[in-house]
This record gives structure tokens, sequence and C-alpha cells, in this order.
């Protein structure tokens, strides 16, 4: 083991500090994503083959170094994938793996089914897993350790001798060494033997801890000059601090997921673990410029694949930069970099303050300021306490900007004037399981007329925007350029069963900027009416000032 | 520094392993909980007085050491807590604690209003946080470092000769410590002269890597005999790691919050550090045969809180023990330890199968077995088409065990005889943003006979569910023993804005179990009738079973 240092750099005072640690930290770490095959296995995810296609022209735009695209023949998309991908995306950074086993106990390389579907997927490189844990050849292979020895070796060197490189991933790595060191280290060494490029230790049930991990990568490390790549499942809560830590041991190559997608807990986090290696251990990850970009790419992939992500993620969640506190609003107001452990453009996110009955006056000082409203002392108490009031009912504000907002001026005594409700009328009618209309009626005055008309949708809350907008367009023409671009619904204390509140968010934007708007009621369209004519009025107020 | 043994069990095969690892790995940790004041801070997170007593009841009955209430003085709730919590609550092991900061700069301990309201308090034990940063003296506070000193050691000293257990919290010490490590030791110094029982060591900004807080923690355990406590934020993702690598020197109490919750990122997750720490580390923390229970706490709290967790969260999640594809699924069914880390049971968490159209042919004859169902070859091939088309539709069959036992009993011919619809109708009307009337019909047959009825609601799901009960009741009496429970919507593709596809889940109960059956439409209304209609049908097959 070579002794050197290891490097962080303070981000905040800019000085960079060493410290002697016995730790062979690499120059640069390949990154490589396996979203589309483990993090797949996700219990809510699943991809059509244009998603997938969606997310790895994500991820060659981020920078990853390979892109693991699935298990040809465990799965016809995955055979489809592998057929488009290359026609259809221009890879720029990234190599597509294809994923398999070895071949089977008692198999010959040669009429192999899962070797052939491959070297099919006409891929560079391919991953293949292999069982290094005693436990799992004896009851899930049911064959003998010679025999899983020589299905490695045999079945690596096949591949290599077709031209590709080969990762070799040592399935149930650490729980084998734990068990019987000697038959994992064998495998790694029937891997190298048949020619894998890498061997890549795995933590398939993800229960190890940082100081097994140290000890059992510094062995390997120091056992096998071939590269050692690490893939690491978060069963422990520990598998971003696993994959530094066997970078920090000489690990050049760290699997895992933007987003820590995949089966269970997940896999290593990837937007968390590349910002933690780049910018905090000065090791060469995906391009230095893509960093910036590492948030959206987050946000996009969670849209793709259709799962919302947890807002405290490190780095790239919602409210990884959100400063709720009183003491502390007032404090970073002063100095950001005080609060902040990195400034959070270098991964494209930003500081947000948000406001909530938590706040104390300084917090809705600087929202009322940032948007330009000139609020007395007497106004910002009335604020606080009306605050406290609707978020005791269930409003939440700090989503809510547009809402906030209009709370906010008509603390000062305004009112929207642009039209007034009279009423609101939705029906929805079903016969036979299959005809079905929703129609919705609106009646408002604007201008001292009288409007009323109707809308059609295919749900009750279309309906309504739809009626909405035909009785207001002829008024104002801006509203052709307001959009609805995200709709969400929360049950709240949904104990309640179908008597609960719900709370309704709408996003809207238009040529400008996005705004998003809030309504509660026991009752979905209530909700939802609230929400539309908020998200309305903030649009009117925008073309007025625009 | 003591050179001893980390201790591991290997939950698979019952081992344990020894290690030579430079760890003073103390025998017992105490847990400290500090959900009710920093937890608080989380984005989201609105608690009354009587949720945070809920909250207080929780974790003494999981059973942690010390419960640190609120900050009294800085918020009404706060004072109020204090005052209510011994009154009402009886508790069984934990100590309760109030928050506060030093005196202020220049300030006399006995003239000062922050001391005085922890006094007021009327806890055993108070944590005191103060700056450790040099930057945040100069900056946030603005005063000299020798003030700081001085504003540390009286205020920990007032407060111990007023018989209170003083944890000293030093604030942003690991960014401190890389700083300026003279100040940040001498400000520790200071809190042990005071008289403190325990120097937390705060990573404010959450910014810190294992191997820093090795170094530092290390430095400070040889330094001082006083008992050593950590507070790690998760802004890079390794706050878990980071508190058992403390541990592991022999730091021996750890600050965090169940769920981990917390500004930004949060704080330490107590329930992954605590099954960490006991399970796979073999340190007493809580009292051993509360580890059991630490998924239903967690999920309790989060209902309390009303904050969705995150279903990957370790140990407690509803996904961590969750198997999903084919190959495993089969595997498992012969080894479950072959899977899993630790064996579920031992958290109180379980595991689970889940069908999706990434399922395999045998994931969909294990579940159809478990429900009592035959299946012939082909039926079971007929099944997995089926659930890749519903699938594709947005359906979600992996939490909806009630419309998947459905489709599996429809894959034999089977049909539900209990009624028929024929049409429903809801009508919502509002006026004058006050009055507002939501009525439902629906138009069944059953038995031969037409039932028409009318229900009246809060909102549109509501209603229908009245009217359909009102309809089926006087025919099936057991309709009055099943329950809805909760109720779920989600917005699909919101990006289609209020044109989107939603899902409607529902959760229904008897005296014996409970289920959940979906919907899918672009309609609200529409998705939540079919979940509805699921929710009758399998609660009236369980009356007609039972």
């Amino acid at each position: 083991m070579l002794r050197s240092t290891a490097r962080t750099t303070d981000t905040q005072s800019g000085l960079t500090m060493s410290a002697e640690i016995d730790f062979a930290v690499p120059e640069s770490v390949e990154i490589y994503d396996t979203t589309l095959r483990d993090g797949s296995q996700q219990e809510g995810i699943s991809l059509t083959v244009d998603d997938k296609l969606r997310v790895a022209e994500a991820l060659d735009g981020l920078g990853v170094k390979y892109i693991e695209g699935g298990w040809p023949g465990a799965n016809p998309k995955d055979i489809e994938f592998f057929h488009r991908a290359p026609r259809e995306i221009r890879f720029g950074n990234a190599t597509l793996v294809a994923f398999g086993s070895t071949m089977r106990p008692g198999g010959d390389v040669n009429s192999d089914d899962t070797l052939r579907n491959m070297l099919d997927a006409n891929t560079e490189a391919v991953c293949m897993v292999a069982k290094s844990w005693d436990y799992h050849v004896k009851e899930a292979l049911r064959t003998t350790l010679d025999e899983a020895l020589r299905m490695a070796e045999e079945s690596v060197r096949y591949l290599v001798e077709r031209d590709r490189r080969v990762f070799f991933d040592a399935e149930h790595f650490f729980d084998g060494y734990k068990n019987n060191p000697q038959f994992a280290m064998a495998v790694l060494r029937a891997a190298q033997n048949g020619g894998a490029s890498t061997l890549v230790l795995c933590d398939t049930n993800g229960g190890s801890l940082p100081f097994e991990v140290e000890r059992i990568v510094r062995e390997v490390k120091s056992s096998f000059p071939t590269q050692i790549g690490v893939h690491f499942h978060n069963d422990s809560g520990c598998a971003t601090a696993n994959a530094l830590t066997s970078v920090g041991l000489g690990a050049t190559h760290v699997q895992g997921c933007i987003n820590g997608y995949g089966e269970r807990t997940g896999n290593t986090d990837l937007s968390v673990a590349i910002p933690n290696l780049t910018l905090k251990m000065g090791i060469e990850t995906i391009p230095r410029e893509k960093i910036a970009i590492i948030t959206s790419v987050s946000r996009h992939l969670a849209e793709v694949i259709n799962i919302a992500t947890d807002p405290q993620k490190p780095y790239v969640g919602t409210s990884s930069f959100t400063h709720k506190a009183g003491l502390h609003v007032s404090a970073i107001a002063r100095r950001k970099d005080a609060y902040e452990h990195i400034a959070p453009e270098l991964v494209g996110n930003g500081t947000r303050f948000v406001v909530s009955e938590m706040a104390g006056r300084s917090t809705v000082a600087i929202k009322a300021s940032e948007l330009g409203i000139d609020l007395t002392k007497e106004q910002i108490a009335t604020v606080l306490e009306h605050l406290k009031t609707l978020e005791h009912q269930g409003f939440h504000f700090e989503t809510a900007d547009g809402s906030m907002e209009l709370l906010l001026r008509r603390a000062t005594g305004w009112n929207q004037n642009f039209f007034e409700v009279e009423s609101f009328r939705v029906i929805d009618d079903f016969r036979d399981n299959s005809e079905q209309l929703t129609e919705a009626t609106v009646k408002l005055w604007a201008n001292g007329e009288r409007l009323i008309a109707t809308g059609e949708g295919n749900g009750p809350v279309n309906a309504l925007d739809g009626a909405l907008r035909r009785a207001l367009t002829p008024l104002y023409s801006g509203l052709n350029s307001i959009h609805l671009t995200d709709f969400k619904v929360r049950v709240l204390d949904s104990s309640s069963g179908t008597g609960a509140k719900v709370r309704v968010l709408i996003d809207s934007s238009d040529e400008v900027g996005s705004w998003t708007t809030i309504g509660v009621s026991p009752n979905v369209i209530d909700a939802s009416w609230q929400a539309l004519v908020d998200s309305i009025v903030i649009g009117l107020l925008r073309t007025q000032q625009g």
C-alpha cells in the first residue's frame, strides 16, 4: 500500500488542508451508472424502452463513463434498448455496458445463452456477475466451489477473447469474504486469470459498515494488481461512505445510480458520491464543468423515471440548501458561507429561504422585499398571524410561492380586481363503466359584466380550468401565454379515509418564469379551484407588470 | 488511545467476527433525540404542542435516553411543551432536555434571558450551544475569541451550579477545528472547566467526511477526559457513517432524530444508527427488547409529524426488505437469509414480495398460492401479460394487494357477483365561495333488483362512498365492519397539468386485516370509483370467507 495524502478543500475559506492518512487516494475514478439495470429493480420503477433511452441520454450528458443498459435476454425491453441506443443516441462521453451472469453450472461457453446474449448486445464492455459467497454457490447455484471458479474464469476469458472489456461483478463479495475469505479471493483470482479488466467488489445485501469495508478493500487492493471497483447497496445507510472509503484505499471504479435508485434501500447515490469525490476529495470523476449540472440531471431523471426524489437528498435535493429557522435566516442573509457546506451553485442547486409559521419577522421581511412589497411592522405581524392560522388548516406556503405572494400583497390592503366569482358547478356522469361526461360551469363578474362559461374535460379540474379560461380570455388575452405545468394532490391526515382534507399544488408558467399556488379543502374540487384561481391571478399580475 | 476489538456479528451465519481495528469501541452509547428541536426545522414540518407531546411519548416508548424538547424562550409552543410534558407524560426511560445558547456577548449570567429560560424549563439536563468556529464568533456573534470562551465557561458553570447536567453543543466544531484547531479545542476546554458533563462535537453544516471525522474525533478523544458526544448533519450523505466512526473511537453519546429529520438534509437518522450500533457493532443503545419496535415507532412518528417517509430508508422503510426481481424472488423463496443483511423481524420490519411486470412466473405463482388461488401455467402467462398492459396505463400493483388479488381471481374465470354498476353521477355546486353542495347518485343491480341511492359528502369521493354503502348495506350487512382507513392520490406524468392521469390508492380494513386497492384515470373521480369498488368487493369476499 502506498501511503499518501488525502486532500480536502475547505470550500468556505478556500484553504486546502492536508492530513497524513493511510490512503492511496487516486487521481481519478471511473463513474459507472447502473440505473437502467440494478436501479430499475426499485419498487415503483417501471421503464419503457423510450424512458431508458432518455435516461441514457441524460447520463451521457452528465459525463458518466459507463452506462449499464440492462440485462439482454432477461427481458425483451433490454434487447430492444441495446439495439436502438447506438442508433438513436449520439454518445459523447459514455460507453454502454451489457450485464449478464457467468455461464450455468456444468455449462460450456460455446453454447451458453447468457454469454450469447451479452455478445449480441454488441457493446464494447460487459459486466459479468458471479457468486463470490460460498453459501450462495451451494444454496442458489447448487454446485461446487471449484465449478464456480471454472464458470467465472472461462466465462470471462470467452468474452475477453471476443474483444470485450469485462467488469467482473463479484456478487456478495463482502459477505462472502467474511464467511470464507479464501473462496472469495479465489473467485477474484479466477476473474483476473480470465482477463477481467476490473474486479468489482459488490456488497449485494448492503449490510457492510465502513470499518469492515476498509479492512476488506485494503486486503484485496494489496493482493491484486488489477483495477478495483466497488458497488454498494445502502441497507446500512453507509453506501456513500463505503464508496468514499474504498476510493481512499485505491478503488478507481465506482458503480451506483444518480439518485441512488435500486432494490430495497438502493445503490450508492452517485449524485452524492460524485460531488464528495470531486469537490471534497479533489478526485476527477465526471468532467469538471459537468458538476454544475448534476442537480438538474438528478431532477430530470426523477421526472423521466417518475419517482419523487427525497427533498432532503444531499447536494441535489430541493431542501438541501433551504433555510427556515429564524435565527439562521437573519445570520445567513449576512454570510451565506457560514451555514452552507459548499456553495450550492457548484452543483447547480441554490439557496432558498422558506417562510413558515416558524419564521421570524426577518424571514417575512426578506420575502416581501424580494417581491418589492413594502410592509409595515404591524403588517408583518398580521401576515405571521395569518400564516399560522392557514398552516394550521393544512396550507403550506413553503412551496407555494405564488399563493404566498398573494398573501403578502393582501396584507397591504390590496385585492385582485380582475374578476369576482359568483358560483361554479361540476357534473360528472358515468354510464356502464364506459361513457363519461365531465362538465364545469363558472359564473363570474368582471368589468361590471356577468360572465358565464362552460368547459368540458377529462376530469373535473381540467373542465374547471377550461371554463375559467373560456370566460376570461376575451378580457385578458395574456392568459394564452399562461400554462399549467404541474398538478399535485396530497391527502392530509389520510387516516380519515375519503373524508380527509386534500392539498392541491399547481405549478404554472409564462414565457418568463414559473410559480406555484395552493388550495386546501376536504373537497378535491374545491382545493383545486382555490389553487387554479390563485394561479390565474398571479399570471394576470405578471402580465400587467410585464 | 486504547486499541481494542471491533465486534461484528454476521447475522446470516450467526458467526461473530473480530478484527483488530484501532477502535476503542464502548460497551454502550446514550441515544439523544432532537426531533422536537433540530428536527422541527425541516422544511415541511410544523408541530403543535399536542404533536410534540405525542412525539415525546413515542420516543420515550422506544427507550431513547434523552429527548430534546425544544428551545424555551425562542417559541411560546416550547415553553408550553416543557410545562405540559412532565404533567401529561409518564416518562419511563427518557430525560427531557431544554436547549439554549450561552449568554450574549458582554453579558452577565445573572441577568441573561436565555439562561433564565433554560432554567425555567425545569429539566434535569440542558443542551447549551456555543460557537466553536472562529469565523462565526467574528461574523455572527461579532465579538472576540476570548469573550466567546468566557461566555461558554461562565454559562456552563452557571447552569451546573444550579444542578443541571449540561451537554455542551460545540456548534460548527468540525469546520472550526479545520480552520482554527487551537480555538476549537479552547472552547471545549472552557466547557470542561465550567463543568459540562459531555462535549458534543457538532457538524452543523454537515459537510465532513468520515476520514476527517476520524482524525478530529481521535484528536479530541485523546485530549479530553470528559464524555464525548457527536451531532452530525447529513449534507455529505455520511451522517450515519460519521456517527459510527465516532463511536468506534470512543464517543458514547449520539444525537440525531428517528427518521433523520432536520433542516436541509437532516440529522443522523437514529432509526438507522441504532440498529447498526446494536445489531452490527454489538453496542448497547436503547433497551435490547425495544429494537423490534423501531420500525413501528418510525412510521408512527412519520404520521404524527405528517411527512411521508422515504420507502428506501434503511432498516425501517417499506421497501427495505422488498424483493421484486424475478431471479431473486425464486432464490429467496428458498433461502431468505441469502438476500437480506439482517432478519427484518429484528427491527420489526418484514420481507415483502412485490409483483410487477418485471416479475417472473415464479413471483406470480408465489403470490397466487399465498392467496390460495390455483393458477395453470397458461393463466399465469395471461396474468403477466395483463399486468404489463395495466402497469403501462399507470396501475401499480406492488402496493395494491387487494386489486392484485382480484386480478389473480379473474384469471381463473371468476367474476364478482355481489353487484353490477349501471351508472353513477356526482354534482358539486359552489356559491359565493361559501355555500357548497356535493352529492353522488349510484344506480346498481344486485340480486335482480335495481338499487338507486344518493349520498352527500364533504367531497366527491366521500359522497360516492356514502351512496355505495347506502345502496348495498341492506343486502350486505358485513359492509358495516369495513372501513376506509387511508386515501392517497398521486398525479402521474404531472407535467400534463390538470389533464394528467391520476392514481388513487385506498386502504381499507375490517376486524381482521387490511387491504389496498387502486384506480387510474385522467378523472380523479373515476379513479377513486375504481378503487372504491375494488375495496368493497374485497371486503365482501372476506365477509363471505370469514
